[in-house]
């Protein structure tokens, strides 16, 4: 027996059909007499709605009330779901955030899960039910009101649900089957892990691999909670179910690098379309220039990635280059250009024709190296970086979008990762 | 200042554009310096998708899920009008059933209100806050979980507020102007009554009139709750605002006849097409034989309207007609048919082309002859009548359905309804 969290992301309940198919997968995992905690987003294309009719309604809305708005989508999933499972015969009854309790922060809208109390829903397992849960979604409980996580927050939802039933496993179905060496839709050469570490799958998150959020991927790493990711859309009858302690190696398992026999010096290449260039030009050079620019910008949550500084030819000014994310670009050059009474005059420069390329794998660490042999890669195929940032286990530069395949075909290629 | 509960049908919130139709509204009220509470339904269209959904699910979904899922509709309305009231600067908040929290019954799917929380809500209102509220659902509190009040229960949800914030007003806006002598879709000459006594309305919401719920008018009857009907598509600024004591005669008021100077005789003419007739022939007629037929029929929750017996040809036999729901001719018939062992041997024939025309007037009270004068002009148009039911201020007649449109009409005549 085992306790088993299985999520389901919005491609995997788009339809009553789907939903079907998903109630199959968790009655393979009922049937072998595993005790399941169902975690469900939106149906697909539900929250978009949700979200366009509350910009319709105000582009400045209360996010108190986008967040009651769009936790509506999980709600529909979680009670369908439970009703499918049911008409097959298992028990199952479906809980909302503010009903586990799921309570989070007061960041509505991009709320952190602050705790779950754990004790209902593990007697309602406990009496042979499987609990449908509401991904994205909890409440705030100083003022009793639901919050929502921001994207990709079931992921979230679904490891903090594994922490607090003390569960095997967290299998995040998905409409992929496992986490590849780069995008197959780029280079149809790239393989799938069947292993990757807690610290790459976190790199890779951060760095444009969509598979998994990376709040989820910190979470399951603090709390060392096995992780797959496997695809809903395999015939659920042709998986084998979960056992304790003998994880089946399908999909791919995000796990401690203790469990990784070989670590690769490069296990993938992930890459970036939605970053924004931003670059500062004949910037006094002066003592504290930095926290003057990027003061502000923290002060307005725009998060700022890669950072570049060169001395200008005249050797009195300075000359500052730095990414945010695209949709922050018209924000970000509002917040400079207020600043500039504090910052002197500059001028200002920016695109968002850019694409962040980047190299991650866990045996950097002790491979020398590897950025000479990336950066002369990209050199030979005459691809010109604007920008490098780089941390333990991950190179990451600025390039122009234009050449983003090419880079990643490249890279993939050089570090030895196309499939046979 | 007043105290006003505005509640919006499914029409009226159907998309953004009308939502802020209904925001001006409530404008009007704020600026006047009333205290408002808005209950809101889902958008039109919305509820019967996710009842769709619940039906493809499982047809005999568990009523507590199908709660779950069907209640989202609400709480999308309720967020997306407290957003666009914020957006025209009027404080605003939404809540949901379970916030308020209004608490109901265990009947899943048709709970009734046992009971309102006003507090929170009329501290949000003295802080100068409109409260907007999801209408048809409450919390059912032993479990915890969401329960709907079933078709139309927005209704009871305002006047249920209305209670318990002691409103001076439960303003119902909809998509007619006010209640009618008649449909003016059948009698173009159906006069707008201006208003209607409690119990004349709940008359007419009984035999077939959906302008208001029943259980809606049994609630504000039994609180002398004064309440309007109205229509949100008149232009918002062209209304007065509610001042306390003076109510503006515009839509229908329902209050208490002592407030209705003259009352008519007959005040409207009702008519039902969702009955259906189910005649048992060749009944033995034995003591208790009624109770065997209808007993079955009540335990099944099926309820049973107009009831006819006569004695067959043959002295030994009875034959009973009874109309029920049509939707629920089905199961009745079923029922019937397992009874037949306790009840002996009948033939059984049914038909839901039937129609139950139905005049009300409190003013029947008073006056003799009103039911020889309806059944005389209905035999002058050669329309038999099948049932009679009446009450104190009420006679329905069942007919075929292919006269309803004529009998309508007749009666709404020879009672002077027409408008000149």
């Amino acid at each position: 027996m085992a306790v088993v969290v299985m999520k389901f992301g919005g491609t995997s309940v788009a339809n009553v059909e789907r939903i079907k198919n998903v109630a199959r997968h968790v009655k393979r995992e009922v049937d072998a007499g595993n005790k399941v905690a169902v975690v469900v987003s939106a149906m697909s294309g539900a929250t978009n709605q949700l979200v366009a009719w509350v910009n319709e309604a105000s582009p400045l809305a209360d996010k108190r009330e986008y967040d009651a708005v769009v936790a509506s989508g999980e709600q529909v999933t979680a009670g369908l779901t439970a009703i499918v499972l049911q008409d097959m015969g298992i028990k199952a009854r479906s809980w909302q955030g503010w009903q586990v309790p799921i309570e989070t922060s007061e960041a509505h809208g991009s709320a952190r899960i602050s705790g779950i109390a754990g004790e209902a829903l593990m007697a309602s397992l406990n009496a042979g039910e499987v609990a449908v849960i509401t991904g994205f979604q909890g409440v705030e409980p100083k003022a009793n009101r639901i919050a929502t996580l921001g994207r990709g927050g079931s992921d979230t939802s679904a490891v903090a649900i594994a922490v607090a039933i003390k569960a095997d496993v967290c299998d995040i179905y998905t409409d992929v089957d496992g986490v590849y060496t780069t995008d197959p839709r780029i280079v149809p050469k790239a393989r799938r892990l069947p292993k990757v570490s807690y610290e790459e799958m976190l790199e890779m998150a951060s760095s444009g691999s969509k598979v998994l959020q990376t709040r989820s991927v910190e979470l399951a790493m603090v709390n060392q909670v096995k992780t797959r990711v496997l695809s809903s859309f395999v015939k659920p009858e042709d998986m084998a179910p979960v056992r304790a302690g003998n994880l089946e190696n399908i999909g791919t398992i995000v796990c401690g690098e203790d469990e990784i026999v070989e670590n690769q010096v490069v296990s993938g290449i992930a890459y970036a379309r939605d970053e924004a260039k931003i670059t500062m030009l004949k910037l006094q050079d002066k003592p504290g220039i930095a926290a003057r620019i990027f003061g502000p910008l923290a002060d307005a949550s725009i998060n700022v990635d890669m950072i570049v500084q060169n001395v200008a030819a005249d050797g009195h000014h300075t000359d500052m280059t730095f990414t945010v994310q695209a949709a922050e670009l018209p924000r970000a050059l509002a917040v400079l250009k207020a600043a500039m009474v504090d910052i002197g005059e500059f001028e200002l420069q920016s695109s968002a024709d850019v694409a962040k390329v980047s190299v991650i794998g866990i045996g950097m660490r002790s491979h020398a190296g590897v950025a000479a042999h990336m950066f002369k890669a990209l050199a030979d195929k005459g691809i010109n970086i604007l920008a490098i940032s780089t941390s333990e286990i991950k190179i990451s530069v600025l390039i122009d979008a234009a050449y983003a395949e090419l880079a990643v075909r490249t890279l993939h290629s050089i570090y030895g990762l196309d499939a046979a």
